[in-house]
């Protein structure tokens, strides 16, 4: 008899999101009159700018034409795309990635499941608290926790708790770790790391031989000049830690 | 420590189609006059039909403008397309797949190896020999086989031999198996089952409670119309099947 996977019996009926839409549905039924912030599911606002779609409309003429259609692409993605990577979102910081170092995937919440694939099931993850759900479902899923508490904490996960006392940044904590997911420009609190704090993280995965997943998917909103964008930014950072991005266009439309 | 997936050390050296491309180069270096017909990576060699690239303007225009832009869609798929998917594919031959029965995915390769995550790793797994090495590899990563022997096979895996004389389509074998990959047609042999093998198979997948992967990403090169284009058009099927497929244009591109 085939048998599922019995450790997605340990999430809970509903993801998040669904869970949330459906409250707010409930709410703004019973409250026509209210305004609602919807703090849920981050979506988009905004079209795509005119350099995107000019560039999308070419892609697709390419698409439709003997001479220039073409099928499958390079496993790692094109290179003219993880060139243009490499320069602007790291050389163009001081920081030395080269292209070949780069992975063109569908999207960074697609990647922090997937790549727990490569990792073995003994390893001890820690994530911050609150924390994207991603992160703890995947590995719920994967075999790598126990059963959750009451409060919805999975036994066998080290949980970093982010509070107004630490700013929302959590330190590295007494306990051993081998995973770690870090977040910054943060989901959801939107806290970002100083310096000084990823330079203590960076340390931490390599005295306990460690791997840092860090998702830098909203790098882009940074303003603090002083913040760095990428944990490739700390000295040392390339052994320990797997950075996630997804791509950004306001400050690069011109040259897409 | 960190620890990888030690799965992954059973994997030969190369995944077989990279292999293919470097020794089709060297023989085509070696023998500059031969002309080579290559039967490795099934590449796409048309471009797309108009229709297509109309409607991917259309599409793209969308994202364009405030008015029409929209962000994530629904998780399981759009409503439109899942209706077009079940009318066309299903409905259109009898078969009574609802709309709600439909995943739209970034694609069967995809979809064949993250359907695992879902299945118990006791499970034990039945693949055609010769097989598309995808539905392998993906089990042994995730460590529902033993080691390659020197030809190639893993322990633990029960391999159905496809050879001239059973027309390169098993028949369900004497062992118990839980998890059955089927492709037809099929890759990379291109033999396509007919009603009374499909039948077979689904009397045995109900038998031993066992689930069907069905791979139908070339259903579109049937031509035989005797043969089932779905796993769906046998009685009982849809009990023990899971069946994928790949978008087609060449039948339905003026209502795409």
């Amino acid at each position: 008899m085939a048998r599922i996977n019995d450790h997605y019996l340990k999430l809970p009926a509903g993801y998040l999101f669904p869970e949330i839409g459906r409250r707010v549905a409930r709410f703004a039924a019973e409250h026509p009159e209210a305004k609602i912030i919807r703090m849920g599911i981050g979506d988009v606002t905004e079209p795509l700018p005119p350099a995107v779609i000019e560039a999308m409309h070419k892609a697709v003429d390419e698409m439709g034409r003997r001479e220039s259609f073409h099928g499958y692409g390079p496993e790692q993605g094109y290179d003219f795309l993880r060139t243009a990577i490499a320069e602007n979102d790291y050389r163009s910081r001081g920081v030395n990635v080269s292209p070949d170092e780069i992975f063109i995937s569908d999207g960074s919440k697609c990647d922090t499941g997937n790549i727990l694939d490569i990792f073995g099931a003994e390893n001890v993850v820690a994530v911050t608290d609150p924390v994207y759900p991603v992160y703890v479902d995947t590995n719920v899923m994967a075999g790598r926790t126990g059963e959750a508490d009451e409060s919805g904490a999975y036994a066998g996960l080290v949980y970093l708790k982010c509070t107004a006392e630490n700013g929302f940044v959590a330190a590295p904590p007494k306990e051993h770790a081998d995973v770690i997911y870090l977040c910054f420009p943060n989901n959801p609190t939107g806290a970002v790391a100083t310096r000084a704090q990823l330079e203590a993280w960076v340390a931490y995965a390599r005295e306990h031989q460690a791997v840092i997943l860090y998702d830098a998917a909203y790098e882009a909103y940074i303003s603090d000049p002083a913040s760095p964008h990428s944990i490739y930014e700390i000295a040392g950072a390339r052994e320990v830690a797997i950075e996630f991005r997804s791509f950004r266009s306001e400050e690069h439309t011109s040259e897409l």
